[in-house]
């Protein structure tokens, strides 16, 4: 997962339900207290207006969530994507595998409409890396690329570390910068309950600092593990070099080490760093989106989206992120198949390639399929997780927000029972952004993320960390939502 | 930390204060559930017996707990030790650097007797390690081997994988084992608050597991590294070679990876593993332990030994085991010269060498202090982490064990500002083994170890995961406790 500005901002500001709709029940004002709210509101407040939504589609959501809960079908695709497969990022022969796997498994469910859509996508990977510090102590350091990273120089970049630990320390101190490595040491925030994820408050450091430490002077960055808790842990991610700027090679750290050598910094000790990274970067390559459909009974050419990504980065096995997120999406349209439950409208399954490094399949599908813009309702995306799922993240227009919400908040007493209440209004996943741009309603799953980013593009995002009745949960919460969406008289995004 | 089985049953038992002793005012009655202790029963139970320590020494406890928690002093020593010197297995020029630093900081705090005496101690080495798991993916898998394993051959050990889950099962299945590599995947139990830690269920795996393995003929062991907690984390440790066995090599994989090769056995499919171990033994060399004295004003030749040890594994700095063991036996040391309090009988500080991987410092310090052993009033280590001091383990006859306790719990009573409330029978530390064995009254310092087993041998053993504050307050509870048991009128052990 990539997480924008936007959905940074809304994750960690906890914001209520905005004041402007006074008259939008509120189903959960938060996204991140999820542990705090019962799992059903309904039997709390039996006297509460039923919505529309509610009342028509309440025994078709019991139904798809005690056929879904029952069953750990979800868990075993994503086993075998795991398992068998592995992980996968743009360009390596797992991706194509997988992604050849996902169309088998949507034909093997008698999908239809199954198909892949070719996009061409990045092809970078990293090679040998290695790190050593000489201080009062030489000793080996873990370093592991940021996604996309240049090379050093085949002898390796030895440099003095000047450890900084914010873009203002960078700017005041960038005469001590040039010639040196900058070590980026900003703690990511530990989760809280009230303010959510603090991964917002540090990720510009990975994303952004290799370019600002450049424009300064710098020889190449070390980024502290974007993380708040690490057991030697590392963690990669993408970075974007700045056109005007040369670029410079950046890899993480773990907390542990960045920790290290703030300390020795601090103490006046002179550090030296000697980093290797042998990264490469070729032209474009082919791959794909992979694409399903239960078409619609009367309405087929009106479209609902789910969608997640087949692409992960290259360790770990990318279960979570974003594997959790495809399973849902084939197991949600095959219990809708299997239940015999069609609705009006057609829902498409869409399995984006290239989330991680480029965004490549996003850009692909939307330019492909710009004429059906006025024909979609609604993009889902399942990207933050296989975690119990908690609600709904909303991206429109304001215009039609305060339209749209109730209707959502109508849609999630549906899914209650599964846990589910929040409906937060920001973004909805990185794979809409074309689309939302365009004018299509964003859905978003939200999750609970607590423990997410311990794991997230690491090593340790493995299936041993997803819970099959949390994956057969998100399965029926797609499941019921999509089918809802896609059957509703009325268009959910209308004004 | 070496944990012995005895201590191991009892970090697990939770076992109630014994019913024999019905007369001894309960001060905690379980080491497992800290959490749920207040700090202080005192004002709890105004009307409880004050005992004649508790009488006697309840100005000068909170002198020096004032005076110890008020200052960084222990953990400004670990942060040399771990950031300037870093991990010290025995043999490596770090542990000699150790140990001097350790005489030199006892010199300047300008104790008495200040020496190191030297033992020999095992010469064991890492070299390049690696692992590759040949299954329906073909993948790299992290190795670390155990301490005191024996290499592959050169260019690798290559045999297919059987996945054993207890020893029941390795003796069911000793005919399926010869020339393959045994995995014993036997997953650790969560800390819990009323079991607390479930190393001592999982640990003889790691310790005897790859000579019972040897014995139906296997060619080599992977450990599923010792923790319930991991973010693709290697644990290491000592494992013991029968005598009447072929040595095997064994390395740790990390959980994560146990569970991939079990999941993948279990649907059958066939694993072959590539194990490559470069370890090298060579002839034992010299190290020392080092000692430090605060001598007894009335009766010098009566001894209380206060001790931890100085060696560590070889990865991560060795913070919580044992450096901060180390440190909070200097800074009690320091603190009660500083403060003046010289109590009747002599505290003596024991650094002891190779405790994790021979035990020879222990060894050979019981061997030249043998004559001594009458006057070793008790002997005390403190090798559980540096985590807020939660009691005493006693570890005495069952003679003596009636008479010791409720003193140990009269003096406990000192300590309970600092959260230390309980009193367990039980194993003291490794260290004090062959003193025990003696006839030595040993005592173990407990701690609130539920984050100790997801660090203990790993990388992630560094000084980030210290907190000062309550390195502080260990450093009150060993001060303390020394001088009571040092200037009490009577001995502590007497019956």
């Amino acid at each position: 997962m990539r997480i924008s500005a936007t959905l940074l901002t809304l994750l960690c500001a906890c914001a209520p339900a905005p004041a402007q709709y006074p008259n939008a029940p509120i189903v959960g004002t938060t996204l991140c207290a999820p542990s705090v709210v019962a799992p059903s509101l309904a039997s709390a407040t039996p006297d509460r207006a039923v919505g529309p939504l509610e009342a028509a589609y309440s025994k078709r959501a019991t139904l798809i969530r005690e056929h879904a809960t029952a069953r750990t079908d979800a868990f075993e695709r994503l086993r075998f994507l795991t398992d068998n497969i592995g992980h996968r990022l743009s360009g390596t022969p797992a991706l194509d595998q997988a992604i050849d796997w996902a169309k088998k498994e949507f034909q093997k469910d008698k999908q239809e409409n199954v198909r892949t859509e070719k996009v061409m996508v990045p092809y970078w990977r990293r090679g040998k890396e290695s790190g050593r510090l000489a201080g009062p102590v030489t000793r080996d350091v873990k370093v592991l690329g940021l996604g996309g990273t240049v090379p050093t120089p085949k002898t390796g970049l030895t440099a003095p570390i000047i450890v900084i630990s914010s873009f203002d320390e960078l700017d005041k101190r960038a005469d001590e910068v040039r010639g040196k490595i900058v070590l980026f040491n900003v703690a990511m925030p530990p989760f809280d309950e009230e303010k959510g994820s603090g991964y917002g408050a540090v990720v510009p450091y990975r994303s952004e600092g290799p370019s600002r430490a450049s424009k300064v002077g710098a020889k190449a960055v070390l980024m502290r593990s974007v993380t708040a808790r690490s057991l030697s842990t590392l963690h990669t991610g993408a970075l974007r070099y700045a056109k005007d700027v040369e670029a410079i090679p950046a890899a993480a750290v773990t907390t542990e080490d960045a920790d290290l050598m703030a300390r020795l910094a601090a103490k006046g000790e002179a550090l030296t760093f000697t980093l290797e990274l042998a990264s490469q970067t070729a032209a474009d390559v082919p791959s794909a989106n992979v694409v399903a459909e239960l078409t619609g009974s009367e309405r087929p050419d009106e479209i609902v989206i789910i969608g997640a990504h087949i692409d992960s980065w290259d360790l770990g096995q990318g279960a979570h992120d974003d594997g959790a997120g495809c399973v849902m999406v084939m197991q949600a349209l095959a219990d809708l198949r299997t239940l015999g439950l069609r609705p009006r409208r057609t829902i498409r399954a869409v399995l984006f390639t290239n989330e991680e490094n480029g965004l490549k399949g996003a850009l692909g599908y939307s330019e492909a399929h710009k004429e059906e813009v006025p024909r979609v309702v609604a993009a889902f995306e399942a990207d933050v997780g296989g975690f119990a799922p908690r609600g709904l993240m909303v991206e429109t227009t304001d215009t039609k927000r305060p339209v749209i919400v109730p209707r959502v908040q109508d849609l999630m007493r549906l899914l209650e029972p599964l846990g589910a209440t929040r409906v937060v209004p920001g973004f909805s996943g990185a794979d809409l952004i074309p689309l939302v741009k365009s004018g299509v309603l964003g859905l978003g799953l939200i999750t609970d993320h607590r423990s997410y980013f311990d794991i997230h593009h690491t090593e340790a995002d493995t299936l041993d960390k997803v819970d099959a009745g949390d994956l057969a949960k998100n399965t029926a919460f797609v499941a019921t939502m999509a089918f809802v969406i896609a059957d509703a008289p009325d268009r959910l995004d209308s004004e």
